[in-house]
């Protein structure tokens, strides 16, 4: 690690002009990340401009330096010296083509990243990309201010899960303590981050829980959100983040199914898991993806048969 | 604060038998505290007993000694030498009678402790009262083993709400990290914690909040849950531990009351507010009482005239 890190710190010293990205769909690691990296390069004098195929999701609207996430560009992207690629498996998962004369930095701590990068800096034993960005502040030793601070506690605190999931280690907990010790207030971000719901996104999770269906031994819970229901209140898909996860607190249950009717007989699925059953597998038979516990495909046809086809596939491959 | 401290260890030294104690109603931080504690006078070969009013939540049934917890005792109280009483602001609320001819020594992290004992270490700027005791462990020299750590996890993790409100410090933070570098596994307690719950109690979330109403400018929430929908459901009051703020994820939201039908027209309401509105003031109106984000009461009547009284003490006392 010390090899590369060193050598990604060289190679932002040695070129001038940057270009930062991630992968599609942001979330809090990714964005917070890419925001941090933006203003230490800033503070280094180096130009660099941030450039992501989808816009900021509304709770992250609050990081410094949001404004600075581009979602199409004038410039020529051959030009920048070097592209610095974050929180990504794969080239396939940036949603943009960036043309690769240029110097690729990898720089993520998924499992399955494919070291696409002239540099690869993968650390699957990090909480998340925001952990590896603190690790390259200090060995720039540029000082942490709020700007970066609270990117880098979002990103952690994000893909954490509030410092609940099996990731969250003493290394990322004493690097938060050392955040809030330099200003950043928890209590504010999850505020911006968790509590800026609306009235009709909790109505949906109530219609969403008070119709959640389980399987007779208890292993598989399904949730089904009708189009009418997003029509009914004024909603969309985007506004059941986070319901997936409700039915895994419910000791018995191993996997969650959440049907979001996109149009008549045309359904986003998401699947969840708990420990060995790997949902992304599941999600491959229907052209889908993802990681071992969290995965998603979107399929045609009836509800039921695809229910049918999925059950039998967890049940039959003996999946628990 | 080191004086005080330094006093405790002292008489926890020079004494030989202690009752440690709580209040009623037991949490994730009570618990957790004493049970710390315990262990830690174990470990100085000293003889001590938990005694609580209440039995200890099914939530926290996995921590370790959880089975030194009385309820009931044949020893006579006024035996020990110590009473130390943690988490407690006063002694109406430990539920219990214990004779005062002993030494009593409170220790506590509320704002509104009333300094009844014989040594007072109150201190409202730490998270929970675990992290106190972690300071008491740590001032006697003792080492943090498994069972300590993970009572003082737990406590520190559900009285910052999983590092989420605004007494997540710096220090509950490292703390935190020190204590996962010795073992201590946070995906293992939040499961046992948060993810244990059945069927019926997300059904029943589903009720509460499908049929969720709101004041007309956003600002008051209230949930209505119907003594049917218990017995419908098999659940009791118990099975809504946290129903209450969730409408305080809403952004325009200021106060959530939540109603939960005991029997006809006997309601047990809980009160949950941001900021600057004090629902204990609210809950006192009813005979009940609590914090000022934080209150209940139990209240006899007709559903509609007890909401309208409160809606107008709220408005009319323009608490906000």
């Amino acid at each position: 690690m010390n090899n590369t890190i060193n050598k990604i710190v060289e190679e932002l010293k040695k070129y001038s002009t940057f270009l930062i990205t991630s992968h599609e769909s942001g979330d809090g690691d990714s964005i917070g990340s890419q925001l941090a990296l933006a203003f230490m390069l800033q503070k280094m004098q180096k130009e660099a401009i941030i450039l992501n195929k989808d816009p900021v999701p509304e709770m992250y609207d609050f990081l410094p330096g949001v404004e600075k996430i581009q979602n199409e560009t004038t410039r020529n992207l051959a030009d920048f010296q070097v592209v610095l690629i974050l929180d990504c498996g794969s080239l396939d998962r940036l949603g943009l083509t960036i043309p690769n004369q240029n110097l690729f930095i990898n720089i993520d701590h998924h499992l399955d990243n494919d070291n696409f990068g002239y540099l690869n800096w993968v650390m699957p034993e990090m909480s998340s990309t925001a952990e590896m960005i603190y690790l390259l502040c200090k060995s720039i030793s540029l000082p942490i201010d709020s700007a970066i601070g609270n990117n880098i506690f979002t990103g952690i605190l994000t893909d954490t899960g509030s410092f609940r999931f099996s990731n969250t280690t003493s290394q990322c907990l004493h690097i938060a303590g050392e955040l809030v010790e330099g200003g950043v207030k928890p209590s504010f971000i999850v505020n911006k981050v968790y509590e800026r719901k609306n009235y009709a996104q909790l109505l949906l999770l109530g219609e969403a829980l008070s119709d959640l269906k389980i399987t007779e031994d208890g292993k598989i819970a399904y949730i089904y959100l009708k189009n009418e229901i997003f029509q009914k209140l004024e909603v969309d898909i985007s506004d059941t983040e986070g319901f997936v996860n409700y039915p895994l607190s419910i000791a018995s249950v191993k996997v969650v199914l959440f049907f979001k009717e996109i149009s008549k007989n045309y359904f986003k699925i998401s699947f969840r898991s708990k420990g060995q059953i790997n949902v992304a597998a599941i999600a491959e038979m229907f052209n889908g993806g993802g990681h071992h516990n969290a995965a998603g495909a979107k399929v045609k046809g009836n509800l039921l048969p695809i229910l049918d086809k999925i059950t039998e596939v967890i049940t039959k491959q003996q999946l628990y």
